[in-house]
C-alpha cells in the first residue's frame, strides 16, 4: 500500500474520529431531557475506533492519534520513518473534523462554540481536577489503551477481534475520565478541536494532551514487548 | 438466490429497520422517569442493521437503504439493474413499518402522532438547526457510513464482522445527529413514517432525505475504491 | 449430548434469563438519580441470552424459551419430541429465578413486590396500551426474534457470531416494547415471574404471553425456509 | 510463559479492573446533570475485562479475580500449585489501582473519599439490603460468572468470543446487582479499594466478599464439567 493512500486513510479516520465523538459532545450530550449524557459520548468516541479499525484497518492500520503511533514505533510495529507523516495526516483530519463540525453546529440559532469539546485542566476541567491529576489520568490511561492495543493486535491474538477491543477499550477510558480532562489519550482529538474553543485557553493547555498521552504510549510500548516474550 | 426472494428479504429487513428504530423513538424514548432518551434509539436503530444484516446478509446482502445500493453500485459491488427494485422493496418495506408501528402506538388512549419519528430540518429539527447544516450533516455522515460498509465488507475484511462494524456506526451516527435531523441517512426509513406525521411537513421536507444521502453515498463510492487500490 | 444433560442446561439457561433481566428490572431500573432505566433493563435481558449462548449453546442449543423452540421445530431445526421436555425445564427454571429475585428483593426494609417485572395489558401495561396492541407487538416481535434466530445460525452464517445477535436482538426487542407489554417474547419469562406479582392479575394475562409469542414463532418458522431456499 | 510474565500480567490486568471500574464509579457515576448512572459503571466494568482479555488472554488466561482462578482450578482448568500466587498478584494489583485512583480523585477541590465504590450490606448496602440478600446475590451471582467464563472457554466454543462473552456477563451482574451490594463477585477488587473508604467499614465487612464469591464459585467449578460431559 502506497504512503500516500495510508495518509489519506489516516486523515478521513482521524477526521472520524473527531466528528463522531467531538460532534456527540457538542450536539447531543445534553440535548434537553433525552440528552445522551457523558455514557453517550463515551460510546460514540468508542464505536468511531470500532468502525474505522473495521473499514481501513487493512489499509493504515488505522492509528488515528499520534500517541498509538508513537507506542507502535516503540514496540517495533510500526516504521520510525513514518511516525512524522502519520502525525500530520492525524492532525489535519482532526482540524478538518472541528471545522465540518463548527459548520453543523453553527446552524443552530444562538449557537456559541463554548469549550467545544476541548480538553483542559484546573478552570477548564469539567470536574475541576487540577493539573496534577489531569496529567496522571491522561498519561495511564494512554499506556494502558496501548496495552490494550499492542495485546489484542499480537501474533498470538484471535484474529478479526481487535477493533471491537480497541474501541470499546476507548470508551471505557471516557466513561472514567471525562470529568477529570474532557478525555484525550489523543493529541490530535485535543487540537483539531483546540483552535474552535472559545477564550484561547484551550490552546494555552495544548501541551499537556500531548506531552501525558506520548509519555505514556512510550511506556507501554517499552513493557508490552517484555510482557510477551517467552 | 432468486431476486424475487433477496427483494422479501430487503422488504423484511427494511421493515425492522424502522419499526425497531423508530418504534423505540416512538414508545420508549421519553417514558417517564426511565425512558431510555437518544442513546437507547441510537442502539435500537443500530441494532436493527447489525441483527438483520446477521439474519439475512447471506440472501440479500442486508442494504435495507437506497443510499447503501446506491453507494454499493458506485464501488462496483452491486448490481445496477438491481437498483430500482431494491429501492422500491425497501421504501415498501418501511412503509408497511409506519402501518405496524401507528397500530401499536394509537393502542394508548389519548395517542397523537406528532411527528412520528420522521426527520425534519428548521423549525422540525429536533434542535431547530437550519437546512444547510440539515443537508450537511445527513451528506457527510452518510458518505462515513459507506465508507465503513465499504471497508468492513472488502475483501481483505476479517470475515463475519461487518455486522457489528456497520450495524454500530448506524448508532455512532445517530448518537451524534439526532438532535439535528433526527437523523436519516436512509431515505427508505424517511420516507415509511413521514406518511404518518401530523400535518404533512414531513412530506414537504422528504426530498432533504433522498438528496443528502444518496449524493453522500455516491462521494463514497467513488472514494473508496480509489483509497484500497493498491 | 444426553437429554438430561441438555435439559438441566436449559433450566440453568433460563433461570439466568429470568434472574439477570427480571433481576435488573426489579433492583436497578428506577434507583433513585442513578438508576440503569428502560435502557439498562433492555441490555441486561440481551446480555442473559449474549452469555449463556456463548456458554451452554454447545450443550442444548440455548433456547431458553418456548417459543424459540417451537419456532426451530417448525422450521425443522429442532425434534418435535423434545419440545416439551424443553418447555418444562424453561418454565421451572424460570420460576426458580423468580423464587431466587424474590429473596433478594425481599431483603430490603419495606419491600414490597408490586408487579415483579410481569407482563401486562391494557391496566397492566406500564404505558397503558390495550390489549390488541399487546398482542400485536408480542406478536410481531416473537415473529422477527425468531427471523433473526434462525438467519444468524443458518448454515450459510459466518460461525460464532450467533449469540451476538441474538443476544442483542432481544435487547433492541426490549428498547421498543417494554412500555407496551413490560416486554415478553418468550412464555417461560412471564410465568416465572407471574407468580410473585401482587393481586393474581398477571396470572390472569399470562395467556396472552403464551399465545401471541408462540403465533409469532410459528409464522417466523413458517416463513425462513421459504426464504432461504436456493 | 514464565510465571514471573503471568503474574505481572494479572498484576496489570486487575489493576486496569479495580482502575476502569471503581474509576467509573468514583469519578463519572454521579456528575452532576449528565452522570453516567449505575448503567455506565456496569458498561465500565465489562470493558475493563473484554479489553484486558483480549490483550494478555494469551499471556496469563486473564482471571483478574480470586474466585474465577478458584473456580477455574476446580474444573480441573488451572493448576492448584498456582492459585496462591495469582490470589497475591491480583490482590497487589487492586490495591495498586486503589491507590492511583485515589490520588486522582483527590484532584479535586473539596475532595472525600466516602465509600470509594467499596462493597458492603446492610447499612452500607447502596439500597440497605441486608446481609443475607447480599451474601446470596454475590453467591449466585458468581456462580454464573463462573458458568459463562467455563462454558465460553470450553473445548467446543468458538474461539475468540470469550472475552466478550465473559466481559458483557460481568456487566450484566453489574446492571443488576449494585443496588444490592455494590457487587463485587471479586474478592480482589473489593479488597483494593476497602482500604481507601472512610471508616474503616470496607475492611470490617470484607470477609462476605471473600467467601460468598468463593463459594459460587466453587459450586459452578463443580458444576459445569458434569454438564458439559458426553
Amino acid at each position: 500500500m502506497s504512503l500516500t493512500k495510508r495518509l489519506a486513510a489516516e486523515f478521513l479516520g482521524t477526521l472520524w474520529l473527531v466528528l463522531g465523538g467531538c460532534g456527540s459532545a457538542v450536539l447531543a450530550a445534553a440535548f434537553p431531557g433525552v440528552g445522551i449524557g457523558l455514557h453517550g459520548v463515551s460510546l460514540a468516541f468508542g464505536l468511531t475506533v470500532l468502525t474505522m479499525a473495521f473499514a481501513i484497518g487493512p489499509i493504515s492500520g488505522c492509528h488515528l492519534n499520534p500517541a498509538v503511533s508513537l507506542g507502535l514505533a516503540t514496540a517495533g510495529r510500526f516504521a520510525w520513518k513514518d511516525l512524522v507523516p502519520y502525525w500530520i495526516a492525524q492532525v489535519l483530519g482532526a482540524i478538518a473534523a472541528g471545522a465540518v463540525l463548527y459548520a453543523i453546529a453553527s446552524g443552530k440559532p444562538g449557537f456559541t462554540p463554548g469549550g467545544f469539546a476541548s480538553n483542559g485542566y484546573g478552570l477548564h476541567s469539567p470536574g475541576g481536577y487540577g493539573l496534577g491529576a489531569a496529567f496522571l489520568t491522561e498519561a495511564v490511561l494512554t499506556c494502558f489503551f496501548l496495552l490494550v492495543i499492542l495485546g489484542s493486535t499480537a501474533r498470538k491474538a484471535a484474529p478479526g477481534f481487535a477493533p471491537i477491543a480497541i474501541g470499546l477499550c476507548l470508551t471505557l477510558i471516557h466513561l472514567v475520565s471525562i470529568p477529570v480532562t474532557n478525555t484525550s489519550v489523543n493529541p490530535a482529538r485535543s487540537t483539531g478541536v483546540a483552535f474552535f474553543a472559545e477564550g484561547g485557553w484551550a490552546l494555552g493547555q495544548l501541551w499537556l494532551f500531548w506531552v501525558a498521552p506520548l509519555l505514556g504510549a512510550l511506556v507501554a510500548g517499552w513493557i508490552f514487548p517484555r510482557l510477551e516474550a517467552e
